[in-house]
């Protein structure tokens, strides 16, 4: 295939690497560059070198944070005697979203997964067991419903109790908008079990 | 929704202006930036900065280019007698990939759409009249099958036919690996009154 310019072609590739973005987005993302005026390309050009100059992870829960602590950490409205576990940075802004938590966050970085050869040393745990002080009096695990969120749930319940702190996770059932006859057995056990009294 | 950090937001914000990227693909597009080597992040920050730099319209063609004119116009295996009229710049890349078309282009920049006040003085229509001399004996209409593409067709055709000049238009038909079931009735018409001897 022959590009009319090199410069253009390595846009699409560029953006070809992007996850979720195949051949045909690339191109159609470097022909919608190509016709922005150029104060705009120059603003996104700027805004990604800032992102990555300016981001780093808070010592205190391991999210993305331009400040040290974050703004969630630094919040005196944030009550601390909750801690929320997660994965990744975007689980916390995907928490963030409901606006109905208060307490704060710890990010793992990640889950154990043996075959991949990540172990308890490669996430963060030993840093969230530094951060369970006295005035905490629970632990939500808002791991992903996976095989390796599981295990990862498991490890920490066990760590985490012989603390004495109460050690909760996310509830499991169907989800708001779906359709029973659409669930998967696993997702209607889990709402079988976790049923309760109206 | 707090972000823990200003810039994030801001790159989020960027990406999700992008065409065919919403809200949740932005996070998970900033996340992955957030991931990537320092290096790559600048090197995508240059390419963008750089196809804005060098990119221009051939004067010639008029689609996309660095030089001018553009290195399909410029090439003295492409066949000068054969112009191809498409709507964008990324109509030349689709025809390009076929490997097929040894002919040249020409870019119209859009297509008539008087609902939206666009008019035959808003392409580059003149300029193509200009370009048709007596060694050109065929010019293809390859505008997309929509009623703005069909209307521009028509359009063209008249206007080109008075200058003696052969005018054809791409096959219309069931597509490759395409199903009759599935095609439309549109399609199954034009497939049943462009039907070839076999």
């Amino acid at each position: 295939m022959i590009y009319t310019s090199d410069s253009l072609k390595q846009l699409i590739e560029e953006f070809s690497q992007l996850p979720g973005i195949g051949r045909k987005s690339a191109q159609r993302l470097a022909m919608y560059i190509l016709k922005l005026p150029n104060e705009e390309v120059l603003n996104i050009a700027r805004v990604l070198v800032n992102v990555k100059e300016r981001i780093k992870y808070c010592e205190s829960c391991w999210t993305f944070t331009e400040e040290n602590p974050c703004n969630i950490c630094a919040s005196p409205k944030r009550d601390r005697s909750i801690i929320c576990v997660v994965e990744e940075p975007n689980d916390v802004l995907a928490i963030e979203k409901t606006n109905e938590y208060k307490g704060i966050y710890h990010v793992l970085g990640g889950v154990l997964s043996p075959l991949d050869g990540i172990g308890p040393e490669d996430l963060k745990i030993k840093e969230l067991l530094n951060r369970i002080e006295p005035n905490v009096r629970e632990i939500i695990l808002a791991m992903n419903p996976n095989i390796e969120g599981e295990a990862t749930t498991i490890y920490l319940t066990r760590l985490l109790k012989t603390l004495g702190v109460s050690v909760t996770r996310l509830a499991r059932g169907i989800p708001i908008g779906g359709d029973l006859e659409f669930a998967d057995e696993a997702t209607l056990t889990r709402a079988l079990e976790g049923r309760v009294a109206v």
